[in-house]
């Protein structure tokens, strides 16, 4: 089949209006927000359902032609850049809330629902997505289940796969199947390997989202410390102490700086870092929580401690943190967000390995964290059009998530493998786990024809 | 190779003390606690390490003889029945608790170690190990892992594999693969699809189970009613109020009489069911959410509601509840019990169904249930010399499971499927659904060489 007719399959399947095939369209999809590889797709297609996505992986199948599932393409990894020759298949037509049922805390969304969308009507019943990346406004659920999304939240509250009850989605041979959303002890869990799969096992059209309740109360402040170091190191005793704060955010003075001009949060100058430390719970028991964790943050001999007094002000702080990474374009023409992840009491040294590394490679460096996770986010400062610095700050974000693996972390916590990562994963995993990997994707999708050349390589058995 | 050559083979592997070969030491194996089917196996192994667990799937490969790991046989559904022909392994001697990291809130077992072994390692250190099934004192977490079991606190807490952090686990192919037990973002969640495959797809040969902060506070009650939908009329009202006690479990006025005889709990005669509800947290707050469970039974005229005043009445409180089953023995010379599950909202009409397919084939039929998850543990009284009365006992078993399935609940929560619900297996799942599961068992164990016959039949594909 040429790809003329391939491309007369899928305008018959999904009428002409809904597949695009001139270049000058097809350029917009050749990546998503890593910029660093691209490839123009053979078409782009917008199916409204479950059976058309089914319609469209079967004819691609047919051609002998790749596919990758896509929603808002704010993916920071690659995991949707189309593969050479592929078509990509865009699910943000696919954004109706099919249901919300309370009693049973569910909600039915399709894939291309953004995350902010469900909350916001959610808005007033008491109930919210737990799931909060800071790209919550334009991001879909669908993609949040791709990358198993997590959010400042996540430490107290999970990431994606914790709030999913069941999945629709489309397997490799074009048949529909659903897990879930009632979990069945009698089947194999075979939702949760979907969650973070990032495309490569089958493709998610329905989520039933598990809502969470909103907390009776939360304490949020903010405290500054003297050094990355310091407040790295009051992180992990909250942690040691058993405490689970809702957050436990870090940002430190580089990206202050971006955010000051930005947002005026007020951060006192001298300050070289921020917790943002949020707890909820019942009303009840909260304060004295508060003061606990007051006073370890003051074994760190913190600078200023403010609690916010008013949902604004609290809303100010959580816009600071998360605009934060957005605000950098004050700083810099380009940037590369890395996202690592080390044992909490690693955090002191992976920050001052951050440190060295960026001085090594002669690049800016500014850091955000969800701290509480040990979840790390290097931004490193470049210009695109700068070769040799570009070249330097690879080198420097290479280095530093094979530092995370020395320490016993790993190279994502929330943002995926994708395209970016997938050398490193033999770092990673020995050959067995990679094998064992390979095979459950085999199993469901035996022609590798789900987003190949992402997150594993495909491995001879 | 002949089946002497094999246990030769097994022989020179794991030392002659560790393989047994002689019928009449082997009668011993041929069922777990589902004795209705039993088959003789070929051998029983005592492996002491995962290499000699590898080394012994390996040699029955060779052999084309299917093994299945079995650990203290409490099963109820004949998950670790030998396959005929088969060799059992045996991990009761892998029991040793190899590490308790509590900063990590994390130990790491073999999987021969008892459930309350590891909980009553962790005395006084202010953590224990969630799951507690009734069996706790005599269940392996091997096994806990292989159901994925529940108990009493799961209603809170979750089954086994909220649990598991991470699996040591050997292949089909002999290979030994580790999954955790930091969660990797970057590697597909097979830890997950392991737990509940009642070892049709690994041998679990290490576990690193999650350890729980034991709560500050807790509040047991009893709440007795005049009937049993007047009792699950509360429990759905409970939960719907978005309350998640730490247990809410149910005992009708059959199983009763059997906890009076037995341990004398002094439930007034009139009461048709009991009501044993747990709150636990901080203790701040658990007082007034106490008061609103006790107004929420109050809507069902609950005759006598009393509160556990010591640790010793909270303790007879469980341990008539943990051994209700064994209990039963005073109510009749044998008992099946069975494990449904239905959405929380049917509980009443579950109850009324069973109370009608109890009359209908004339089989005595008492109750408990994991009433919070919707669990439903009806026992149906036989001796197994009367064939009649067993015949009826199986037909009304299958009749609630049937029903289970119409409400849109499952043939299990946490016992399995074992042999025992294989048939029904196709009347809950469609055909594209059960071809999933076999392919990812395929892809763990192509030759279907581990535990053959359970979960779910072998598929053409």
């Amino acid at each position: 089949m040429s790809n003329t007719e391939l491309i007369r399959k899928l305008r018959a399947a999904l009428k002409p209006e809904n597949v695009l095939s001139v270049p000058s369209e097809l350029v917009v999809y050749d990546c998503d927000a890593f910029t660093v590889e691209r490839h123009i797709p053979l078409a782009v297609v917008f199916p409204r359902s479950a059976v058309q996505v089914a319609e469209v992986v079967r004819a691609c199948s047919d051609h002998g032609c790749p596919v990758v599932a896509r929603g808002a393409g704010t993916g920071l990894a690659g995991g949707c850049t189309p593969p050479p020759n592929g078509v990509v298949i865009v699910l943000t037509r696919m954004n109706k809330i099919l249901d919300i049922r309370l009693r049973d805390a569910m909600a039915l969304v399709e894939p291309g629902v953004l995350n902010l969308q469900l909350t916001n009507a959610l808005s007033g019943t008491g109930y919210h997505f737990a799931p909060d990346p800071s790209s919550q406004g334009t991001a879909t659920i669908g993609g949040n289940v791709a990358t198993n999304a997590g959010g400042p939240h996540t430490l107290k509250y999970g990431v994606t796969v914790n709030h999913v009850a069941g999945l629709e989605v489309v397997l490799g041979d074009g048949s529909i199947l659903q897990f879930g959303p009632v979990e069945d002890p009698a089947a194999l869990d075979l939702a949760r390997v979907v969650c973070g799969s990032e495309g490569t096992l089958a493709i998610v059209t329905k989520i039933w989202a598990k809502l969470t309740k909103n907390p009776q109360a939360c304490r949020t402040i903010r405290a500054t410390f003297a050094s990355i170091d310091d407040a790295s190191q009051a992180v992990s005793q909250i942690i040691a102490a058993g405490i689970v704060p809702a957050a436990l955010e870090l940002m430190d003075r580089g990206i202050l700086d971006a955010v000051e001009a930005a947002f005026a949060l007020g951060v006192p100058p001298e300050a070289a870092a921020v917790l943002i430390i949020e707890l909820d719970g019942p009303e009840a028991g909260l304060d004295s929580l508060l003061e606990q964790v007051i006073a370890l943050c003051r074994n760190w001999n913190p600078g200023e401690v403010l609690q916010a007094k008013t949902p604004a002000e609290r809303e100010l702080l959580w816009k600071c943190r998360k605009m934060a990474v957005g605000a950098v374009g004050r700083l810099s023409p380009g940037y590369m967000i890395q996202d690592g992840v080390v044992p909490r009491t690693r955090l002191p040294h992976i920050f001052r390995r951050i440190l060295e590394i960026a001085a090594k490679h002669r690049v800016r460096i500014v850091n955000v964290a969800h701290a509480g996770d040990g979840n790390v986010h290097p931004i490193l400062l470049l210009d695109e059009r700068d070769r040799d610095l570009t070249a330097r700050a690879k080198a420097a974000s290479r280095e530093v998530l094979e530092e995370c693996i020395t320490c016993g972390g790993s190279i994502t916590a929330e943002h995926g493998v994708g395209i970016e990562k997938i050398e490193l994963m033999e770092k990673l995993f020995a050959p067995a786990d990679l094998r064992a990997m390979h095979r459950v994707r085999q199993a469901f999708d035996p022609a590798s024809q789900l987003n190949p050349g992402k997150k594993y390589k495909t491995i001879c058995q």
